[in-house]
């Protein structure tokens, strides 16, 4: 997928507003990388590339110093910021999935680029320098792998990662990595290419995924942390198949009325949990008796499903997780069958830390928002920063139709509203 | 499919006992219509007609008439029986479905040649005669039409069902028909050729297809009705898709977990419904979330799925779909979810008649078994006689592995104690 050249002739710095700025920013990502549905940045191609070129363009046009890390990150300072010294950082992403939206990502890069400008315009001398990291390669629709760019940096980045084919091009990750100029020998070494002394703390402006922000008619709100999961992709509910009229209830061992029991079990202390505070969704996304054996007159002798649950918190997890295995071995008991489940698939949950979560939503307050908090179901780099031990934070800005779609539908008023939550939060003790 | 010609050397008359004969005739069918996995009897095609030569071979050889009715089937008459008077009928088919099982039809065949031999060899001159009729076509495996030998008879067999083509041969049944000479003027008219006043009551015995009499240890037992099914080959029900991790429960739309809920209320009502005394078995067979869009992180926007509901009562049938009709619409309404029902498709149940039940079941408890009743699930040529207005009644044999395969499994020692219940019914005050 090619892009096109990012316009030479536009000035970025004669927007007489901030709404007008990031609109037209917008516009030229959209003009610039758009693919007839939707529009595709694929990390380390020409359409994040592309992505880059524009948001690089709005920062040297306000004067502020470009600096490339060793995994192809590009670092944003103001001037007089040497980028040695610890400093807020805020982060995003540049890239996109294929036919996705216009705002996954690049919100967080637009928002990081207009408090930057705030601080600029504003002469302040800060004592904790903030700074805006664009991120490459957080999405995993190409290479199967999420948060390339900020894994990379904690030397996290795996050699099957680096050998995988990318669903776009069909080069590897490594030999796409190299094409924009990235040495793999440290990071295939699984070196850390970070400098955590340089990081205060690392906050992203993401739009949210869900629907809850535009439920709760909030413009922005504060994230409270990142949820992991526990997956089964293949769980196998066997029973017994016989003829659907001549076998009676109590000598059934019907595999679909068996999964209906454990599903509604496992609502039911999913429903009881929630009361109780905790954070937790369940989800049965596949579920198919099997075709070539099921039949309308026909107990159906097996069933199989896909099982996740996400949570915050790793105990919520495993909690419910125990809850799920004796609910199989329960109804297993009662009604004849077997679950037969797969590898267990775990990914951490990453908190976010207490003292930003605070500021932030302070900062919120501070400017008229309900200081409201909730989960990202979603992966985000933030989560990558938060387990190599960076105080991080995110704000979530209202969006509709969800993400990794071109029907992503933000207010770039409501971006301005998240843009100054991040603003307040870095400046006000600042 | 063809079939081998039966052994012209076997002496019918020779086995010492009638457990001797069965097993014979069995062993005779097996050879001649064995397909190298199970046994293949087709309907109109040679696999029935060596099927019927055998039986008639056994008839012929102890002095009994066999006279063909004008739909193909054949009727055994005891000598001095010239067919008129009202008699006992005792009915079973001679076809079977592809790679089927040998008992499936012929037991219900070998039971009434043995009767009939009882009867000769007793000298009795019973006041009602008995026949046996042979009956054709009565699997749906060939056709997609059941009971075709009887419905014949009845002037039930519409011009689709004439000109639907076999999976085996792929003529049409009016062909397959016209091959073993069957005139299909007066079929075609919708005349019917049985007449009601020859027969006093119509008596089949068939192997049970499901396993209650193993469960409770019973060698036969008298069958209180055929079901009869309402369903739906197809039920979607619709919610809202959406990423697994961003949408809270309050704002799901998860069709899995309403099917869910359904299938739990369904199968409490069910239970409810058992305790109070209703024949009922509800099944749904077939479920399957979309392919083309489901994921392991995806909430399911839409699960398709099977219903059916069995009974031997019309009134239980609709009552049950009266309550599946309140549920789908209840648990639409609570999860935010639309049942899309395709066409519903009713087959009426069938009554036993009750005083033949009461015969049969004095006969069992005259052979000192227990005389217990248990419905028929599967269809049978009894429900076209009984809905036709004849006396209809039905013995269940024992027997394992269910119908419709190789592994069925009836010991001969229970047929011949189903032989004894049948014959002590039609002879018992005659």
């Amino acid at each position: 997928m090619n892009a096109l050249a990012p316009a030479a002739d536009i000035d970025w710095t004669a927007f007489p507003t901030e709404h007008e700025l990031a609109t037209a920013i917008f516009a030229e990502l959209a003009r610039c990388t758009g693919d007839g549905v939707g529009i595709t940045r694929e990390c380390y191609a020409p359409g994040e590339d592309a992505a880059l070129a524009i948001f690089s363009a709005v920062a040297h046009a306000h004067g502020f110093a470009i600096s490339i890390d060793p995994v192809g990150n590009l670092l944003v300072c103001l001037p007089g910021d040497d980028g040695t010294r610890p400093a807020h950082l805020i982060g995003s992403h540049a890239d996109s999935v294929p036919q996705g939206g216009n705002y996954d990502g690049a919100a967080g890069i637009v928002a990081g680029l207009a408090c930057l400008i705030r601080i600029a315009r504003s002469g302040r001398e800060l004592t904790t320098p903030v700074r805006l990291l664009m991120l490459r390669g957080e999405e995993s629709a190409f290479y199967g792998r999420a948060n390339i760019g900020s894994r990379a940096l904690f030397g996290i980045l795996s050699p099957a990662d680096l050998a995988a084919r990318s669903r776009g091009t069909g080069r590897t990750l490594a030999e796409a990595m190299t094409s924009v100029g990235i040495d793999l020998a440290p990071i295939r070494a699984g070196q850390t290419l970070f400098d955590p002394s340089t990081a205060a703390s690392y906050l992203e402006l993401h739009i949210e995924q869900g629907p809850v922000l535009i439920d709760r008619r909030l413009p922005a709100a504060v994230v409270s942390g990142i949820r992991g999961n526990l997956r089964h992709r293949r769980v196998v509910c066997r029973g017994e198949a016989g003829h659907s009229g001549t076998i009676p209830r109590w000598l059934r061992k019907d595999a679909v009325f068996a999964f209906a029991d454990l599903v509604g079990r496992l609502d039911e202390h999913w429903r009881v949990l929630l009361e109780r505070g905790l954070d937790l969704v369940v989800t049965t996304g596949i579920v198919g008796t099997d075709p070539d054996q099921h039949a309308l007159s026909r107990i159906p002798g097996e069933v199989m499903f896909s099982f996740e649950v996400r949570s915050q918190s790793h105990d919520t997890l495993e909690s419910f997780y125990e809850l799920f295995r004796a609910e199989c071995r329960a109804v297993g008991q009662q009604r004849g069958v077997v679950f037969e489940l797969d590898e267990r698939v775990y990914t951490e949950p990453a908190r976010m830390d207490p003292a930003v979560i605070e500021r932030l939503c302070a900062a919120a307050a501070a400017c008229d928002l309900d200081p409201q908090t909730l989960p990202s179901g979603a992966g985000h780099d933030a989560a990558v920063f938060a387990n190599a031990g960076i105080p991080s934070g995110m704000v979530f800005v209202r969006n509709a139709n969800g993400s990794h779609n071109p029907a992503e539908a933000m207010d770039i008023g409501d971006l301005i509203k998240g843009t100054d939550v991040l603003y307040k939060a870095v400046t006000a003790t600042n």
